[in-house]
């Protein structure tokens, strides 16, 4: 047991179908909100906008609506959105939608009281590591996917295009959510492969925040569990999207892995899948993870095969009838496993335009932007290792 | 897994061995701490005033000591310390020691700033039930014993001699402490049977709120992984106090049950207890329990065994082993082996002067003073079965 950790997520999270028509009767922390979705068209044509300006409206607030959000969300929709609740004089901020709609939510809320560009308070890669002044206005969440536990973290994820850097930031206790509606019934209609891909996210949020050298009890408890979850949920909900005992694991199985990156924290995959879907807007986040979660996990399994078997025994497998050097190679055969389940055993990053000569930009990408996870590996990584992890996450 | 809940746990948890050296570096919530503790010697004799003392002092805090609570803390201390605390011009409230001190400090925060007797508050028995108008003082914990968790949720109980009533109470989040320090080098001096006592407390924070009707799938994860790391490190710690990974184990083991307490609760075991020690002060909390417990557990096994094969596992049965039939059943022995690797197997309620006939009253004061937890065990007990379970506790 890690036995010197900090526990501390002040968020509190409201969960259960149907939950979200308990915000009109909530105590909203501010009087005016912008309202954060993404520039698709799902939040209206699905009614969750109406359901969520309602009871906004219901709870006393006014709202205006910042409706541009991108899947990949960009820095300059966090300027525009500041922009917009500093001229409407919005005294919080809602983010309704997946995790790039949330994430923008609490960058949002950071540049609406603070001044500047939000690069200039980046740390990691080409930002100023300014220290943050203000603080942020109070953020309220509501996810639409079960994939990015962003609803019960402090954490957002934002792309400079410029710069081609996709770069995580946070303030605690500032962009931990004030309160969080985790309804799975507003996760009925995303799309099996989405599903698919935003449950993956979840996995490994789990996954690396288990095998993360911050780890701690609690967080080892959630990770473990959402493992589970995922591996017994994923299937299904991936083939019924209305099975709502599916949705509604997932949906805790995600959010508890928000729980796991407020206690302990992704690894460097993650900093190798941003390098992807920096350079390749167009790669899901999940299926950056995916693509590159056999490569990673097997190279960690053999450098440090300590917490491995844990895994693999969340995974279903009857870890304790192998032979003791068999109990963490089992975990990336029951990982494959799930992945097949889900339907995305065929996946290559080829299709995704990416060729295998990229790796040393990757690998750089990866190292400067988000350098910090590389120091959270139970394995500490050196380039070429990450080049050959990039390497052997293509097909052929 | 039960669908529909609130997740929220505001308190910030620093823990490891030596923590209580951080103190002097973090942010005080006021300038002037009145400081609770008990009674006895040990917070001095220990030094563990002094060092809390200076580290609020070099954190920038003035402090003012309130040394008079009581194992059971009494409404009268309450009355007192929230006095001391006006008048010295305290705004917050530490409290130092087991759970009686931090109790204690939690109820002393919210007279300091409201007016009328502190029972006036109280819901269930004779409390008056009256609303909160003003919150209360910010707390924080510093707990030197494992057991109650109180560092870790919002509750705090407290005797009211003339009644001989001990209700809970809390709010929510007024009286969650802001921060919590849990060092296990604090509690390296508790005696061998404390640690028992202190260590089946926390046990049973765990059971109760795994089997309650209330439970989360978090609180069902932090109450099996206190379960597991107490039947595992309790026995240890009472044979070998100066044994650090036992004290950490047990540390972490009861800060998670006060999670438990945070997201699920106690059952009518803890209602039964404090009628218990209400009528014979000289019982400790943690004794009252393991005496009610296999009368408790027995009885609810057999009426809702559903929960039970998962307690027993987590306690290290083998239970996929066993015939379904045998399964739930399984509980209760490894309850009382865990009992027996502690040396507390042959104590009985009569060494504590305790009679057979006062099971009726003792009866009517859980049901009365601490009705509430009664709706939430899995299987609502009739007073003719309260009352059976009180009977079935005594060794003949
Ligand atoms: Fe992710
Ligand atoms: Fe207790």
């Amino acid at each position: 047991m890690n036995n010197d950790f900090t526990f501390f997520i002040p968020t509190k999270i409201l969960f259960g179908p149907g939950k979200v028509r308990e915000l009109a009767s909530m105590t909203m922390p501010g009087k005016k909100a912008l309202v954060v979705i993404s520039a698709g068209k799902s939040m209206r044509a699905n009614g969750y906008l109406d359901t969520v300006l309602d009871g906004l409206q219901q709870a006393g607030a006014e709202t205006v609506v910042f409706d541009k959000i991108l899947p990949n969300p960009v820095s300059e929709h966090v300027a525009e959105g500041a922009q917009l609740a500093r001229s409407e004089g919005c005294d919080f901020v809602v983010g309704l939608g997946g995790g790039s709609s949330i994430d923008s939510a609490k960058s949002i809320a950071v540049m609406a009281v603070n001044p500047g560009e939000y690069w200039d308070y980046i740390n990691g890669g080409t930002g100023g590591g300014k220290p943050v002044e203000n603080g942020a206005l109070p953020v309220v969440a509501i996810p639409t996917t079960a994939g990015t536990g962003t609803e019960a973290d402090p954490w957002t994820v934002i792309t400079n295009t410029k710069t081609q850097e996709k770069v995580g930031f946070g303030l605690i206790p500032e962009t931990f959510p004030v309160f969080s509606i985790v309804d799975p019934e507003l996760m009925a209609t995303v799309p099996p492969r989405l599903t698919a891909f935003q449950g993956m996210d979840a996995f490994f949020h789990a996954a690396e925040g288990y095998i993360a050298t911050c780890s701690q009890p609690a967080s080892d408890a959630f990770a473990l569990e959402s493992m589970r979850l995922i591996n017994e949920y994923l299937p299904r909900a991936v083939k019924d999207g209305s099975d709502m005992e599916a949705r509604s694991a997932l949906a805790w199985a995600s959010t508890q892995s928000g729980l796991v990156e407020s206690t302990s924290s992704c690894t460097s995959e993650h900093s190798m899948e941003h390098a992807l879907s920096a350079f390749h807007p167009d790669l899901p986040h999940g299926a950056g993870l995916i693509l590159l979660s056999t490569a990673y996990f097997s190279f960690m399994a053999e450098k440090k095969p300590e917490r491995f078997p844990a895994m693999a025994r969340a995974m279903g497998v009857n870890v304790d009838a192998l032979p003791a050097n068999q109990q963490a190679t089992a975990f990336v055969p029951a990982l494959k496993r799930l992945i097949e389940n889900i339907g995305l055993a065929d996946m290559t990053l080829e299709e995704y335009g990416i060729d295998k000569s990229e790796a040393p930009a990757l690998a750089d990408n990866a190292m400067t932007a988000m350098g910090f996870l590389f120091t959270l590996d139970p394995y500490t990584l050196s380039r070429d290792e990450v080049i050959t992890i990039f390497e052997n996450s293509f097909s052929k």
